[in-house]
């Protein structure tokens, strides 16, 4: 006997989310602020890159045939016509057959060299350098556009940028990076037992702790949270604070109530002002869960205990956030581990099970959904299909890190 | 033949680089801010959390002993004296032998009852209320300091505060929150062939990609990165951009230049002003490394293709700024995988050969540590250690992300 009508599967859950989610809205960004931001549009080269043939040694710019047969016994002998200055073109130093050209690392090979001796495997003497062994073609030589070639998509559209992908962008010279907007997410907390974490909590009172977690992970996730505090059980309240934070926000999720009250206080709301398009997942834990609309805004209704309302937020926020940031791919890490203990799962139900993962084995950590100390002691969740009855040890599971 | 006489193993080269750095400086930062930064102290919790016994379902609280027995069939039948209200002691609720009393999911139990019975399994029946499950003493309760108890430390110093922390440090109403400093990090530029990336190189120039790189990298480790622009290769310049970078910041990273002239400017200027403790590292790629310290800040000169410079940063540099932000552990992410490919290394040298992560698979992407499209293609790579001659295709390997 559920108390929830209709209980709806997982992926009908996140398919239902996604449909609300609004779309993408484009803004630009300086390079600096570019690190972690997901791209709006594909970013292409405006030159060659390199624009040039260049030494990736510090050598002799040689023609490759020149070296042919040569040893440290029996050393090519070429007359080395100069140096190559570092960031131009050296008018007139032109290395014929026969010749060669000093050229730091970085630098622009001469016309008609077409190779680098390394400097450890040549030797001066006099105005000669003696080559001490043989190249080929194109050796030490990083090509003219071997990296990019002007016009090529360096990064595509859906990519979140890394480190490296800045130092990409600075190549292309792409200074104003286009990005999605961060999606900004208001956060109420319910529940008439909750008080800041300002306060000292009398007999019966507990500190609203969900707001600062779900707004941490929100703003590493890419977002923008907003808290509006917590709002008392009484219905002109709470419709009011709704309705402002959906003027406000782009999202907005309900949470920390945990009873029955401030359930149908949050559906009843949200029906009110909009529609509940669910109310009851099959998922453990988190099973009730609303997701609705409010002025065309998603508005979520998140369980009140700490770890359901976290798992709520990865397994079906997160895959509408995805697709506000206009994401390529889930945005939510994951790592590769194999299970160290038996679990048990009920049939007809996602469970989400808290595990530690130490050097690729994942260990679950059972306790209350209550309780904080266990959401801190483990590093993510595995997630066993309804249609399953549990995930033997020795397992490979998708550890989906928080 | 090497062109360094004092090449140094790599844990050397990073005892040396952590030997050099500053004690971590602590801080206090708002609750909002804290999530990522790294505990100066130990927070201890200022309650017992939860304050009283907990229920943690809607049901009615009762003595387990009442229930046993109790079925569908021969349910038990208790007198429910009345409701336990949201976030507040109900003055003269007390529910004795065969009495029960309707509490919300985190209400506080009536004194006297042990336990509590989900809507689900009881059904009311004028003021009584019908059980048709047996509970067990504290089943469904979330008991006083179960989660933890005042003086308990929740979080050590060391910790890397992950969002769920943030939610603990609420619960503690920790909303100053003692953290590490984060260390001021600048970047200079060197080399005549480089341009910035405002502006279009001409034939034997380059665009400045690594400023970029290493600065986005920095931040997301918990850094401050100052750049410092482009300092071209004459004594006096090079000098001063040195002396004011080291002023201004806590570590200075000299980067770009490429070519040997620029590391003998960068080696001479750092032994002028300061001493050079490392120059030359068996890593690979990364060989001509410099560890200095100027004014007894740490100063680092690090090769100028991208490729190098990174995974210098990633194996000589973060384990610095790891003591310097006070980080109990390694900051750089990790996870295990199967190598899919043999990897061939030289004896001698540590090295770092960048892969690609899949489903637990790490495949290898070869490239010169010039190019910046294969360090884009890249995960993190993975380290051979300089007394092997390699690593066999499904070798499991520690992959370091970037």
């Amino acid at each position: 006997m559920t108390r929830f009508l209709n209980v709806i599967a997982v992926s009908a859950a996140v398919e239902a989310a996604r449909k609300i989610a609004p779309p993408p809205q484009p803004e630009t960004v300086p390079l600096d602020l570019a690190s972690g931001r997901i791209l709006a549009a594909p970013v292409r080269s405006d030159t060659d890159i390199p624009g040039f043939d260049r030494s990736v040694v510090d050598g002799y710019a040689v023609r490759a045939a020149d070296t042919v047969g040569s040893s440290e016994a029996m050393p090519a002998m070429l007359r080395c016509v100069g140096r190559v200055a570092m960031g131009e073109v050296t008018v007139a130093l032109r290395a014929g057959p026969g010749e060669c050209a000093y050229v730091p690392t970085g630098g622009i090979l001469p016309d008609s060299t077409d190779a680098v001796v390394m400097v450890e495997n040549a030797e001066p003497a006099g105005d000669m350098i003696l080559v001490k062994k043989v190249v080929s073609f194109g050796e030490n030589v990083l090509r003219h556009d071997e990296d990019y070639r002007k016009g090529d998509v360096m990064l595509p559209a859906g990519r979140r940028l890394s480190p490296q992908d800045t130092g990409v962008l600075a190549a292309a010279g792409c200074g104003s990076v286009p990005v999605t907007r961060k999606p900004v997410v208001g956060i109420i907390s319910t529940g008439n037992e909750l008080v800041p974490f300002t306060k000292v909590p009398k007999k019966g009172q507990v500190r609203d702790a969900n707001a600062s977690m779900l707004a941490a992970y929100l703003q590493g996730y890419g977002c923008l949270p907003r808290q509006y505090g917590i709002v008392r059980d009484e219905k002109a309240a709470f419709e009011s604070a709704i309705v402002k934070a959906v003027a406000e926000c782009d999202v907005v999720l309900l949470s920390g109530g945990s009873s029955k009250d401030d359930r149908d206080m949050t559906a009843g709301t949200i029906a009110a002002k909009g529609e509940v398009l669910v109310h009851g997942i099959a998922i453990a834990p988190g099973k009730p869960t609303i997701i609705g609309r409010v002025f065309g805004k998603p508005v979520f209704g998140l369980p009140g205990h700490p770890a359901s309302a976290y798992i709520v937020l990865i397994a079906i926020v997160c895959p509408l956030l995805d697709r506000m940031i206009g994401a390529d791919r889930p945005q939510v890490r994951t790592v590769t581990a194999t299970l160290d203990l038996n679990v048990p799962s009920q049939r007809g139900r996602e469970d989400y099970v808290r595990v530690k993962v130490n050097d690729g084995i994942a260990t679950p950590v059972f306790g209350k959904s209550g309780l904080l100390n266990t959401l801190v002691a483990s590093d993510g969740v595995i997630r066993i299909p309804a249609g399953s009855e549990g995930l033997e040890k020795g397992s490979t599971v998708e550890v989906i890190l928080w």
